[in-house]
């Protein structure tokens, strides 16, 4: 999918693989799982198509883009500590197998070596747009928390969560990855909303996925969101459209949430028609990011992004 | 004891309650509560100090100050969650109050707030040190994690894990600080040197009273480090030179170390002559620090340095 950039995201993977080669055993098996643990380098990617829209050679791109990824995974090693969980995409987690000490610990080393990356640019800028999303991400953490089991809440405060939860990071991803290119300042600001109209399609879909895929595809049980009490996109359509609305309401609400009723809000959710919703939304954002990239030179990044764009919102369907 | 920077330490205080001043309540009264537990501030006066020993004016320091009392909170409050402590400095901790999720998050965020501070001077080597400061620091809990209940490690293994936990952050306290001032490239070594081996006395005096001082004095109860299988320099110590040192070695392995052991230990430890040596050593570190400040600006900014060695190594005794 990232074809045109395949060469530079090996790089980025043995950056990566670079950047965690500690002394400390622990630490570096525990890092190296993470990053083996693969996940899409989507980041890395958007920073480095983002760059190649404006210029031909971006090795320059790659420490930025590096540092891009090991941001999310040290979210995804914190978060893991978190919510105790034992799987992701469908491996152990670092908190399973080496537990909070090392995960905790792990993520902070991680996310010190992305700041060190991004300041090798010797371009303050860049380390306070990554210091800021990280900041909001944290914000975004306390938003879902806030949000659990809570049943009122509006469509707008869904679309600022799943903002920075997703979307932000891939929209700086891009934004990073032109301001190290010729791009102008017009141009960087296309690039930053195009990630974050692709960042929204994405979470929208993914947040659909949990409710419509099956396990393997997931990586973790159909159904994970809700039962953890996080109420996304269709379960917030069917809070306000199923005739069962009452009864979902209720459920939604109780941390003791039994395995039966979760099937029971799944269904109820699927049949209010808050899927298709979703994926229309979803749709939308897609739209709209497509049509920021004609605004972008034409060449084979912008075909790639293109693709990309499809792909986030059609993908596993 | 900081006096000459009284003023300056203030804004330093105000700094960081702006730091983390969010429309997340949670966020911000956790944070609120870690300001306001407050601590003896030691790396934003030696921060401040430090400059000033070159310079009459040192406002500019602040946020440099602000930003490392910022990273030291966060290391703590990560701690915190890790050790599942309940009383940190006497008081109620982040983790014992709000949790795991909140601590782990407010901790990011009081990270990234750092590095934006430090982002700000448009300097990215001050980026850089404090961002290796940082991986080095995760180092240093690593390195105490496999030493725990691990009578088999030597001075040496000792004096590099404080070095990690204290020594480093106060030493590039104070290289930060005189790298804000006109200070020569020969100076900023020499006031790094100077945080070094003050940092060094002060953990060996922490280590110390962690065996002798009250559980007033200490807000904690005393003994703790070796009932967490944390084995210290007067243990080092004991386990070379007492008599019972086979009994000792054996009680310091067990990670089920019941209360009556650990009384004995602590016994054990002073009857061997390993506080005295302790101290010695701490006083040793204290003389090089002396000896360091000499070679630097004569003025009230190193009469106070000077005092605050002094101090370092015979407080609480």
């Amino acid at each position: 999918m990232f074809g045109l950039v395949n060469r530079e995201l090996k790089q980025v993977e043995a950056a990566m693989l670079d950047s965690i080669d500690t002394e400390i055993a622990e630490l570096r098996e525990a890092s190296v799982h993470l990053v083996r643990g693969g996940g899409k380098r989507m980041r890395p990617a958007f920073a480095l198509l983002s760059a190649r829209l404006f210029m031909e050679r971006i090795d320059s791109v790659i420490p930025m883009a590096t540092a891009l990824e090991l941001i999310h995974m040290a979210t995804l090693v914190h978060d893991d500590v978190i919510d105790d969980s034992v799987l992701r995409r469908g491996r152990t987690t670092v908190k399973a197998t080496w537990g909070n000490r090392v995960s905790v610990y792990a993520g902070n080393y991680i996310l010190a070596r992305a700041m060190a990356l991004t300041a090798q640019y010797q371009r303050q800028e860049l380390v306070e747009i990554l210091a800021l999303a990280s900041m909001d991400m944290c914000v975004g953490e306390f938003r879902q928390m806030e949000s659990g089991f809570n049943p009122e809440q509006g469509l707008k405060d869904y679309l600022r969560r799943i903002q920075r939860k997703t979307a932000l990071l891939i929209s700086i991803s891009c934004k990073l990855g032109a301001m190290l290119s010729p791009a102008t300042a017009q141009q960087i600001k296309t690039v930053e909303r195009y990630g974050h109209c692709l960042g929204m399609a994405f979470q929208i879909t993914d947040d659909v996925l949990d409710y419509v895929a099956d396990e393997k595809t997931l990586g973790k049980p159909t159904g994970s969101d809700i039962r953890q009490g996080l109420i996304t996109l269709p379960a917030l359509y069917a809070l306000e459209h199923s005739p069962e609305r009452g009864q979902l309401r209720a459920w939604m609400s109780s941390p003791e949430l039994t395995r039966q009723h979760a099937e029971e809000i799944i269904d109820g959710v699927i049949d209010s028609g808050g899927i298709d919703y979703s994926l229309e939304l979803s749709e939308k954002y897609a739209l709209r990011a497509r049509k920021l990239l004609e605004k972008l030179p034409p060449g084979e990044a912008r075909d790639s992004l293109a693709r990309i764009t499809d792909f986030v919102v059609h993908r596993s369907f």
